[in-house]
């Protein structure tokens, strides 16, 4: 290590380091989530809840760290940035375990139901490309790569337009199959909740770009 | 104005001023997009758009405020916890604004078809209860007030049972009129992001709690 390194540089890669096992945690417990549903294995979906306990304690872990680097160090200008940005993105992690534990509910109440012709090809496509949304944008904050950020944007409109599909399936199966109405509505608030996740890694693209770049691109960029 | 203050006790008093004024348009574009559904006014809802973009601005400008106290004078101990609370609270408040656009497209979506029978005033008990929500939450914010904010983390329960409950009266609908599944739908997602707005103002209310006392009662408090 280089002996000149300033005492805010370790500080700010224990956040990263931080911020890179809460990602873990998430995509860990999307992963699980998904290969339930998949696999129609309700025990599988009880896994969830322990990473979620992991998730909460590093929401809280996180906070603390940055609050204690602004307390200590003062930092300013990209300092200030990339910390200002590990707040937020925690906030975003947070929620998105939040997302996979809704998605273990709908899940289980869905598995619990009469099994209807609905594919699952879709749900499974859309937790593939949200898991990518949040490993791209994980591996985009943690090394300043902005392009990738830039990439990860993109994809929330993959994810949105299965959504759609997912949502117009559904209901037309819904009219179709009265019996149905319950498990439709499971299968359209797993995608509504895949495609938040997808919302929330987006939120991460945005902060990294800001972050690495001090553009904010938020709300089209208009009023950075 | 006691000559002894300090410069940052300015600064926080402007940060509270804007957050008040952004809460204000939450406040006013959830009132729309209720009024525009109980009185099947479609025009009504365009104006959501417009208080959106002053939320947007909101958003970015506060943010930028909140790096500029923090860069300018360093705050510590409840300085910053109070900053740090305003940056989430900024989020949250984005966020509600997001949600009342979601549910003007709801609503002009449900107002587009055939009138169902189901009553709506399910959804204007919750839109009433979320704006309570927000006004409450803003104003112990703003009055440092933790008992306040306490009640508002109780208010939370009353909506999410009107959200199971429009959940179910909408699915027995749909189950028995299978015409009516999209109208249906509408109102599922409009009582669920409703709930979300619930949701953001117990997150404020937790904040506040947070800043004025500097103890954590998010995850059950088990971690502060």
């Amino acid at each position: 290590m280089d002996t000149m390194e300033r005492a805010i540089d370790i500080q700010l890669e224990d956040l990263k380091k931080m911020i890179l096992l809460m990602g873990g945690h998430v995509e860990k417990s999307l992963a699980q989530v998904t290969a339930a549903l998949l696999s129609r294995d309700v025990d599988m979906f009880s896994g969830v809840h322990d990473i979620e306990k992991l998730i909460n304690e590093d929401h809280i872990r996180v906070d603390n760290a940055c609050m204690h680097v602004l307390a200590k160090q003062g930092p300013v200008a990209k300092d200030l940035r990339l910390i200002i940005s590990v707040l937020k993105i925690n906030n975003d992690l947070e929620r998105m375990g939040d997302q996979t534990v809704n998605i273990s509910y709908s899940g289980k109440d869905y598995l619990g139901r009469k099994p209807i012709q609905q594919q699952l090809s879709d749900i499974q496509k859309m937790s593939e490309i949200a898991g990518r949304m949040v490993k791209g944008s994980l591996d985009s904050f943690v090394r300043g790569d902005v392009e990738q950020a830039k990439k990860i944007l993109l994809m929330d409109d993959e994810i949105d337009a299965l959504k759609n599909k997912v949502f117009q399936d559904a209901m037309a199966h819904m009219k179709a199959h009265s019996d149905d109405v319950e498990a439709g509505m499971d299968l359209i608030l797993i995608a509504r909740n895949l495609e938040r996740l997808g919302d929330h890694a987006t939120n991460i693209a945005e902060d990294v770009i800001f972050a690495f770049t001090g553009k904010d691109v938020r709300h089209g960029g208009k009023f950075g």
